[in-house]
């Protein structure tokens, strides 16, 4: 293939920082050309840094020795949920002229929580003639690409509502320290007023990013706190024992309302010992639709195939700061992603096709 | 609202043509200017060809008398399901720089069976500076554009196997009718003989649109002619009662293959008296994914849905032969089809904004 490879950069070598960085490998046509972090990977080599029994060549190092001076098509960043985090690290990456691709929760959807910085950060993507997406499984695409997407059949819409149904129990260990597992329920809401369990981050953005695809005013937008779920019988966890009264995990819930309507409610619901996993979308209108994906989506791998194969649509896009309900649909990418590069806007960003 | 109504006409008032007038007339933001058809309809008031109980002092003429002559944005296209029939058709909607959402089954994902035609509508549309967009809620949307969303988590897909099983009796009586309902076997396998039943037209389109999104090169598309659905017991429909032994339906099946593997496998299953309805997707890939419509998505409600959906989005698209495919994900229109018309294109395209 005479074009030449799509030049990535991680900014963020975390738990999902390399987790997408090992699914990267498995590709062709891209190129890993720097990872960046400023916590512990930091002067490490990138494969061990990300856990694999072998050097890739690659020191992990500050984002200011990165940024602008090695030449690159686009940034993957995992680094933090919030915006308030974020921010000045997209702000680098755009002005070094990167495409990005970011896991930051808070930016799936960032125009309704932060209207002033999202505009900035629209009209800084264009100057420098890149585009910034935030995405991953949730927010990005379960709880609002996905029904958006589903109310696409339908000929209107009165209410839709969107169910996230995990056991916890199968996932990583440190989710399910997140998420209370094993606490009595005092602990729990002393931990949730502290702020130190903060329920599922991206339910306002999902709800905020529907509401604006379908052209719905929202009056308001409510998320509730995270309420525990307490196990009724004894469920064992690879993290712990979860004892009956203890904490099993916990529904963390938003909704958004028309006038005192509710229209959009979202529920995020994770413990141990969840019988029927699944991901499903409800929508009431004309027609109906009930959907469900049986046996629930992986979040983690979920995650990584979301943002890798958001790569090329980042790439053909126009600049800007775009949602996940601005881009062509979904798909997953080929082997070599250069087969998803397209003429148009790839090309007037210049690098992206340059040999 | 200071942006003036986007201005409509239909091509073709046939049994489809005339439930997407009807729906339409339930939405703000629009007027119908026009109504065109070459059949029964001609010389009807529109209200009376779509089989409401008033007049809507619109004549249904014939095309030539119309196109190009009356101002409007966008024509929204139900006559055949052909492309060799309806070519000349959208070529002269073009020519008279007309947008265009059809019906026409071909026209989801022409490029793999009319790749000339294909190209040519395409330099068309951009000249007359207009996009041209055939959808439906199959092909266009649960067979092809569904299953594409759904590997958009998947970081890679090995196959793709897609199922719309339908209970025809709750359906149309004159598709219970082409579908071969009550036939004996023999009558059935003349008629298939003769191509007086056809089958689904659409699975080659949406098996070819499924590789062409995943970037995928099959080295051969096959469609299996129809299979019919014998009854083993009576089955009474609106239509007929079927007699064990008898035809209750039928199976349309379409394959892609990669070299000799089967990688993408489309079922159509209709019949009378089926007992689980649902449109199912199911991915083999990192991750697996198996989701399913439960109780399936009602056909012509759907298309109606899909099409009126389309037409913002094809107002909003850059010039051009598009798939849905390479459209912003599916979405439902709000009562006043105008929210969601955007700057971009929709300005260039001069009209649509124009007050």
């Amino acid at each position: 293939m005479d074009v030449r490879e799509i030049r990535i950069i991680l900014y963020g070598v975390g738990a999902m920082g390399s987790l997408i960085a090992k699914a990267l490998l498995e590709k062709e046509g891209i190129e890993i050309v720097a990872a960046v972090d400023i916590g512990k990977p930091l002067g490490k080599d990138l494969g061990e840094a990300i856990g694999l029994d072998r050097k890739l060549g690659l020191e992990v190092m500050e984002p200011e020795r990165v940024l602008s001076r090695i030449e690159a098509d686009l940034v993957v960043h995992a680094t933090a949920s919030y915006l308030r985090i974020t921010y000045p690290q997209l702000r680098a990456c755009i002005e070094s002229g990167l495409n990005i691709v970011s896991t930051c929760e808070e930016l799936a959807y960032p125009y309704y929580k932060y209207p002033g910085l999202s505009m900035e950060l629209d009209g800084l993507a264009k100057k420098h003639c890149v585009t910034v997406l935030g995405s991953g499984i949730n927010p990005g695409y379960l709880m609002d690409t996905l029904p958006i997407f589903m109310t696409g059949l339908c000929q209107s819409v009165q209410s839709i509502r969107v169910v996230r149904m995990m056991d916890s129990s199968k996932r990583r260990i440190p989710y399910q320290a997140k998420i209370g597992t094993g606490l009595s329920p005092e602990e729990f809401q002393r931990r949730i007023e502290e702020k130190a369990i903060t329920g599922h981050v991206g339910l306002v953005e999902s709800v905020a990013m529907i509401a604006a695809a379908l052209g719905w005013r929202l009056t308001n937008i409510r998320e509730l706190p995270p309420e525990p779920i307490i196990a009724h019988r004894e469920i064992p966890t690879p993290y712990v024992v979860v004892k009956p009264g203890q904490v099993a995990g916990l529904k963390s819930v938003a909704k958004g309302f028309m006038d005192n309507e509710e229209v959009i409610t979202l529920e995020f619901i994770s413990y141990a010992g969840a019988e029927e996993e699944y991901d499903g979308v409800f929508i009431k209108g004309i027609q109906n639709v009930e959907m469900k994906i049986l046996g629930g989506v992986h979040g983690d791998l979920g995650t990584v195939g979301v943002i890798i194969n958001s790569i090329p649509k980042v790439l053909n896009a126009p600049p800007g700061l775009l949602t996940m309900k601005d881009l062509p649909i979904p798909s997953a990418t080929p082997k070599d992603l250069r087969l998803c590069l397209r003429g148009d806007w790839a090309e007037a960003k210049g690098r992206a096709f340059k040999a």
